[in-house]
């Protein structure tokens, strides 16, 4: 019994580094991780230019290897740490941290691919736990249930964009044809698209008179169209805005509680800071004896 | 009578399974009308593309017409089962239906053109009764009042942006001249309004620098007038939120009644889940026996 | 008496035909107008496009001079029917109608820059009067309050665009050099505004490493800015929405009056339709008798 | 005694020339000063096109020189007259003062990098000040304490789209490879910002039918992420006007101070007109017996 009690110590010391940043040791963790994955993103940046490639391609490798390993070691623990692997493995972060890992153990096999790695880019959203910043995380909070709540209306939307853009784009692919690049109609669709967002790369642009005007109306609704899910997204979080404060206008977040700490046995996080027990799970959360 | 009454519930029963989608039958008909609509689109445009045209050109000209001959049957269902057939023929869906068929009969005796069946892409927008989503069609609902009251001031507001390019155009074209590709009045018009829209080709740029100060000028309003009409519909959508719910503001939409089936005789839909009669002519909606 | 009697009633017939558009007459008048300014404006831009002006230069410019003298006959007859025809002169529609008629006389002496009656398409500003649009014109008296209310933080905001353009293009002009299009330091502020406001031409694009950085971050910046304009408009739209009806939401706007005739004397517009005298100068407004 | 008391009025006098705009004097100053900073900003424009430095350079170099000469000793007046003057040097303008004539003088050992007295364009902030408008220096208040209780949010949106530059970037240089112009992760990433923002330059463009693909979703979704930060602004803007005004909406902003002058001691601004002590020190503000 005492073994087993040494063990969950030694698990549960691994598991407040890991997972947490309110202890020294944790932040210090989750700080260096940070730097590691910056430092492996840049690797592959740099990899990628042939340049840099040929004079230093061989310690770029190596230090990728290094990297990977690390991160490797660090997905065992993770696992090994909390009580149910599962939801890890299945959660955001744990899908996220194996495709991190992944694509370099694949191009040791068949080649090529390896700059999916450049996946890690996503580890780096853990900046928001490691700052520990109320704001940012209770902005992000309220951003998301703001976008949750015009999601419907921005769908709805973004369907009348793309059927849209399909008949425009065959109507242009039938009055421009393959003279101006207009090929095909895929391509007219996504000239359309080009130009309905605003983006206009002019890699294509219509010749003939009638497609010049076509393009003028379509630019024109595209200038017009931008307005609506603009206004729906601010409308939805004047009205979050609203809600969350309606009696206490100065203290915008009060009751965003950000202890950093995780439950060992379900994952949940955003304890209250005198939290003893899992809020999800009722599992004690500082199971240290 | 028997017989009236026989014929009777056979239309009724296809009315059903054509224009509801609330029965299996009337689901799964839906349903297979999007994935053949989706085919008939995918069809058209690989057709476009010369070397899929090349290779597969005769197979999918022949899947073309299959599909055109579908959509003709489903065409003249829809009129047989509708107690007023021009109601239908000349409602939004029943034109949108017509100019889904009507290009590739064309197409058999003129030549080209067929093209034009990629309106059936606006067949699409019966997704949204499909998936049966009320909060989609009430997000809808609430977007098209928005943009119903917000029309009057983003015409004020288009019409402004159409003088403001002539003038400009106008003036480019004095300063540019043909040289840097300003050829002629609506040539620089339109190049004003994919400036002044913030598109940007690339395709005609002015070379003076009494033309770059202009285009400035130009850039310059086009990035700061975007924010009338979004200021417009923000306002306008934000006062629909606020109107839509004034007393129960955490259920949305606590009126929006989203049984899919459609009346017989006069076509309208949304009836309420219990309704007997329609709400708008009076007709009996399960007239069954 | 009577002589002078006959001679206003003849003024006063002629006012109401060319400054209102209640009588049937005077709406007539209005379409007649439009159709002209409408046509004298496709007269100039077919004029600009040579191939049309080889084949019919000769006919287009006997149909412009047409356009001319009928609008310099209308501009003389503005000035004998108003009392104070100074006002009319110096008034923004007065300037309009001056500009439209000038350049083609000017034209004949000097020769070029006849284009320059492009100017009026402004004219075409009247047609809201004609259309009697109550909406439009309380739309329009609305949006034009919010603009003037959030004129003063547009400007501030268009100045630190400014600024930042002239810091970031200088900035440009070090790192990119010539060879890359950025020969001097006005081009490189062109440049970077043409970036800031996304259009993006492309026709000048960052080479270097170092200048595709702050490239990137002038663009990122560009997006973010627009947010400031848009966020203004709507806030100020919001206010004026909200001013604008505090008791009667329903009936947006129940104050407005759009009766179109105008007063002789000043020359103000917007009477109520029962006034008897004039709101800003008490002059009595049918004054027939 | 004396001494020091002329001494101090002197001081004091110079003190409210340069840094006050409420005294004849002092505004003829800043009219002066800001006239200066536009023609060398004029200046140094001018030098870098090629042509009018090979035939204007002596003149031009003359004048920058007169320019910064005549900044180096408004500087130093600046640092004799206020009390504290490290809490001048290390402000904001301080700092900016600085680095607008520094450049000059390195140039002079270096030579080349002079074209950084660009920096001068931060000096025009002053116009404000200068022009003491009540309404624009409200409106920037208004504006910044909006955006500065929308940063973090904006902070957690850009970091997002980085993240998805990063990933969309490196999906994109594996797709379409060297030949379309993705030669490298880092131009990848930066096509993908150019994308996304919807400035699409168009140096560099897909030619793959899946890069196309993608280069689609990234600028639909570059539409779409453009509402967030323009819905954040609106929503703190719309609440920020609330909160300014909430009894007097028709007087939007009663208790702003504006009184141009600043404290002698430690630099202090926007006091009460009729205040005798700084807010914020408690120093006399007018010193001069």
């Amino acid at each position: 019994m005492s073994n087993q009690n040494s063990k969950s110590t030694w698990r549960s010391r691994l598991h407040e580094i890991i997972y947490e940043a309110d202890t020294r040791a944790g932040k210090a963790f989750d700080v260096v991780l940070l730097i590691v994955i910056l430092l492996s993103i840049a690797f592959v940046m740099l990899e990628s230019i042939r340049s840099i490639d040929r004079a230093y391609g061989e310690v770029l490798n190596i230090a990728e290897w290094v990297v990977t390993i690390l991160f490797s070691l660090e997905y065992i623990a993770r696992i090994i740490t909390v009580r149910k692997p599962f939801k890890y493995i299945f959660s955001f972060y744990g899908i996220v941290d194996f495709l991190s890992t992944i694509p370099m153990y694949i191009s040791f096999f068949i080649g090529g691919g390896h700059a999916l790695v450049a996946f890690r880019a996503l580890r780096l959203l853990r900046v928001f736990r490691v700052l520990k910043l109320a704001r940012y995380l209770g902005a992000s909070d309220m951003l998301s249930s703001a976008l949750k709540a015009s999601r419907a209306k921005i769908s709805v939307f973004l369907f009348a964009v793309l059927i849209l853009s399909v008949i425009f784009g065959t109507l242009m692919y039938l009055i421009e044809g393959a003279e101006s690049g207009f090929t095909s109609i895929p391509i007219s669709v996504y000239w359309c698209i080009v130009t309905l967002t605003t983006v206009g790369f002019g890699d294509i642009a219509p010749v003939t008179p009638l497609g010049q005007l076509i393009a003028t109306f379509i630019m024109i609704m595209g200038y017009g169209i931008i307005a609506v899910p603009t206004g729906i997204v601010s409308a939805e979080y004047t009205s979050q805005v609203n809600k969350g404060a309606p009696k206490a206008p100065k203290k915008p977040y009060p009751n965003t509680h950000l202890n950093s700490q995780s439950c060992h046995n379900c994952h949940a996080d955003k304890h209250k800071d005198n939290a003893e027990f899992c809020y999800n799970c009722g599992y004690r959360l500082h199971h240290d004896v």
